[in-house]
């Protein structure tokens, strides 16, 4: 074959994708699928109200603003406004992207360059690894540990960054770190402590952040959720990412944004211009109108930024409970909609499962979601190379399901482990 | 202010762009907008409802395949195996993207390094240059040229390639040649001969060619649109790029193709999940629904690829005759939905034009749509920095336009030009 048909060398080695090998698996309807973060929930009705009003309005199904339709940069920068107690500028602070995805990819594209280090906290979204290899950069990673708990309840906030560990690992070469609260897969909310340490090691060292809480409504009780661009020094270094997805449960949209000092946004802008050019514009102005709904009744328990962590929240202690039940011990997350869990008590011949240089859960999950039909999502591979076998006993359930999902779940569960469901 | 706010290095020099630039000038209600290839026309109603309809679906709000939604990947497959007269692999030859811009992004990321050469035919869809060198590419640029008309209507086939100047680009740096046909800004359809040519010289020197046929149904009474991709040898070396924006008047869709070879396909899906994963769920959703009930009708008259083209015609004859009434020669375009004209002879004192650099075009555009309240974009926009020159007289006019538009378009003209309108 010709060598001009070869890839070229910034995506060498990026063409394997967990996402799309246990989608695949999963898409077999008689599989209960607990492993994407894909709600089965119905969005809010109003959110789907606006779109269907919105697509019988002729210029609405146009191009708009390439940045970020003007409606919903308006919105975002109300709504963000109250949070940062300053005026956010809609049109220099705010870019819309295709996804909280094309907001990480801005960001990295945009400010990353080849030589560069990326500091990036294990278990992590694993496009955080990819983007910044394509980037021509190096990832610096550093997992979070887990303190002993002798047999009380584990939880997210018992796994910290050592603060030794975490500043043996800027140097010079350091442009930025990738902090993600609401953490994905842990359910880790940051304090504000830990959040102060973060951003006193970028300040020393000159360093960027690069935030993504997209899961910023989904915290549990007694957790608050906390901007680390708030905090003194941090505004001029940091993007901070959010998600239309996780915000209003339509993943599907695929809207995102990143907010931060125009120093910065400029840069994510001209990536933008020069890759997609502009988002869909009817969904923009379906967000801006979901937006603006939910902006004048912030304090309401109706206000669905309140409303679905209460709805979650009930979900999440089924999930503890029912495995918790069948003798795991998960660790319960104080936000976000995954829980992990380690799996390897469970009873599961992988003998014959090929591939046998794969983690044990990659294994796992796929020997469950052909033997068991439950499919889950597993740990390692949000972990580097070196990392994969500290983690590779856990999988990662998705709880933002239906009741009716999660019986079916409980059945399965109950079932394997000869507990009666119910 | 810190160095680390500093952009990374594969985005300097390409923050400006005509889009931006032109579209906010453009943005003054009062304006009359033949800028941007934007239609104010009404996209099908189907399409419209189509999206009204799936909006309700809770599942079709949420994240579907990375590489396209299957039911649109199946439609695309249907529609396109008739002009390749080979079965496309919905899930291996087709990556549904975000706008024709995303495929072109995804093909020059993912195929093109650093050092490679591009070959881009001049004038040429602005981003071409901008996304070649993000790539860390050298563009190549070889300019159409007209023959001499003396007197006859000019039409966008007396604009050539020169076949020995087309030969000399090409060396063994040459990883690929973009294509755009039908042709944006000039309305060009390149025919067969002139296609063979092309595909000659990428077999001989083993060459991708990367095909824009976003306009693709747009071609006038005498003309007909050709796929490189079906001559011989041509298929394994090129990407064919569509749009769902042009083909049913939705750009604000933003959904595009590409099709090829599955060793040229999967590169660039490499690239889209690494950057946004997916695209919108719904409108995919819709958009194949569309597809749908055109597939099905595709002998008929009414059929939006038969009845589009129509409609535009005669929109297209009529500027033409409004250009040629007030004394202008433009260059009658065999497709797309653009049309450009030498403006130098229309009288526009610019002597009060700030940013006196600038190619006349701009200024020309800039001071037309401040003093006369009509827009339209620079050709030398379309232009590397050594032939801006050969082309800053043009300026392109949109005409995928209602005919209120365009009645308001030529009572401008003809009142500055001294003509009564009619």
């Amino acid at each position: 074959m010709s060598s001009k048909f070869k890839n070229a060398k910034r995506i060498e080695g990026l063409d394997s994708n967990v996402w799309i090998e246990f989608t695949k698996l999963a898409a077999d309807p008689s599989v209960v699928n607990l492993g994407q973060g894909l709600p089965d929930i119905s969005p809010p009705t109003y959110v789907k109200e606006e779109l269907s009003k919105i697509a019988a309005i002729d210029s609405l199904n146009q191009y708009t603003r390439g940045f970020g339709h003007p409606s919903l940069v308006k919105a975002l920068s109300c709504l963000y406004g109250k949070f940062y107690q300053k005026q956010i500028n809609p049109d220099k602070e705010i870019l819309v992207t295709v996804g909280a995805y094309g907001s990480l990819f801005n960001a990295i594209q945009g400010l990353i360059d080849e030589g560069d280090e990326v500091i990036v906290i294990v278990p992590f979204y694993d496009c955080y690894e990819s983007m910044v290899r394509m980037a021509g950069a190096t990832p610096v990673f550093i997992p979070l540990r887990s303190k002993p708990v002798h047999g009380k309840k584990w939880s997210s906030s018992d796994w910290t960054l050592d603060p030794q560990e975490l500043a043996s690992k800027f140097n010079s070469r350091t442009k930025a770190i990738i902090l993600n609260t609401p953490h994905n897969p842990m359910g880790k909310v940051y304090t504000k402590e830990e959040l102060q340490v973060i951003a006193d090691l970028c300040i020393k060292h000159d360093t960027l952040c690069i935030s993504d809480e997209v899961y910023e409504w989904l915290v549990y009780t007694g957790n608050k959720h906390l901007k680390i661009a708030t905090f003194p020094g941090m505004w001029e270094r940091t993007i901070t990412i959010g998600s239309a997805g996780k915000t209003f449960s339509v993943t599907g949209w695929k809207l995102g944004w990143s907010i931060g000092p125009n120093h910065l946004i400029k840069h994510l802008q001209t990536v933008q211009q020069n890759t997609v050019y502009t988002c869909a514009t009817p969904l923009q102005e379906a967000l801006a109108q979901a937006f603006w709904i939910d902006i004048k009744r912030m304090d309401d328990p109706q206000c669905y930024f309140n409303s679905l962590p209460k709805e979650l929240e009930v979900k999440r202690d089924r999930m503890v409970h029912l495995l918790e039940s069948v003798g795991l011990k998960p660790i319960v997350p104080d936000g976000g909609y995954f829980i992990i869990a380690d799996v390897s008590l469970l009873d599961a011949d992988l003998s014959d499962m090929k591939n046998n240089d794969e983690p044990f859960d990659y294994k796992f999950v796929k020997w469950m979601t052909k033997n068991k039909k439950l499919s889950a999502i597993p740990v390692s591979a949000f972990c580097n190379a070196d990392t994969k076998l500290q983690f590779e006993k856990f999988v990662r359930f998705c709880f933002i399901k239906k009741d009716s999902t999660l019986d079916a779940a409980e059945e399965i569960i109950k079932a394997w482990t000869g507990q009666k469901s119910g």
